[in-house]
């Protein structure tokens, strides 16, 4: 299987190829400015070249798998217009870019797995926006998932943060129980290789 | 208690406005070209100058009830930039605006009550942005209800098609059971008069 791994240097990007790792299957790396391929998911046009660029290079593929998207953070009272856009163009709309664009060139069976996060259940100081668009990739999956053409599949992983993360956002996420990196990247790989479609893997308790 | 009405002329619109008829409350009426104001929810400086205008008029006001706002319909592979963007414009931040830029404005003990629509749970074909648009509004109100200052509250009202659309929207909506309009009206009131917030009531079973 020829997997598309958007996002691959990321903490959560690592992990899922890590779960690849020594499988039969073929993972393109993909990231900004790092990776096999360069794209700026916001970027309706960056994503369709880097989808004309894989499909000369590789010829089609079987899953696109997303580990990366921006939102901003800050009190409701404070957001701005230009902070609710950042989440709105990167994390959501660069999501439904990766799939849209996707669609002639991947496979008949192939798959869609998106990321959002513990956000859309559980609010955190300064969180709106990220619970706001995490809750808008559940409807566009299980949506998608009724409508995609070519039998392709498409599922959401909504993971909390990452033992692996937590020297970073440890404040932000106060009392909350923090997942395995591997348990994280299994949900990836069963969305991948599984046979469901508009799930969402939660990798919380 | 003053409540700002937005959307009061439309179907849902009208039907809230049953709901607070004979009661002690003021309800002050806004369109788009119709009402006591107008307003492009579209637009924050629109926003921002009807609460500006309502001010001067009738002083401070204790709810603001939302029955409008756009998405577009289309088949997924079909859906152009401009459509998706009509959604998240119009029935996502035109919501959004309506909330953050009455602060200034509204009482202590105040509320927001905004509206999604069945479709976040209950996909139907071309309906991917709806999908997406409602389920944004669920985590926008679930977090916005944990960080709003002045003790206010914010919930959103779900409906499924209404008996009274169904000369319009029948054929989209096949085998869904039709609300009554004065359930839906109910379901505001109750948001309104009520305590409780962070809520999504649905109407429908």
């Amino acid at each position: 299987m020829k997997i598309i791994l958007v996002g691959a240097s990321g903490t959560v990007g690592k992990t899922i190829d890590q779960a690849f790792h020594g499988s039969e299957h073929q993972v393109i790396r993909v990231g900004k400015s790092r990776g096999d391929f360069q794209v700026n998911i916001e970027d309706p046009g960056s994503v369709a070249q880097l989808y004309q660029k894989i499909n000369k290079a590789v010829g089609n593929f079987d899953a696109v798998v997303n580990a990366t998207g921006e939102v901003a953070f800050a009190p409701l009272s404070q957001m701005t217009a230009e902070q609710w856009d950042l989440g709105l163009r990167s994390k959501l709309m660069g999501q439904v870019n990766l799939v849209q664009q996707a669609l002639p060139y991947i496979n008949e069976r192939g798959s869609f797995t998106l990321i959002s996060g513990i956000l859309s259940d559980d609010p955190i100081l300064s969180g709106v926006s990220a619970t706001m668009v995490n809750r808008a990739l559940e409807g566009f999956v299980i949506a998608a998932a009724c409508e995609l053409p070519k039998n392709l599949r498409i599922n959401l992983v909504s993971p909390t943060v990452l033992k692996d993360s937590l020297n970073k956002y440890a404040a932000f996420f106060p009392g909350f129980a923090a997942a395995e990196s591997y348990d994280v990247g299994q949900a990836f790989k069963k969305s991948v290789l599984g046979i469901q479609t508009g799930q969402i893997y939660k990798v919380y308790g």
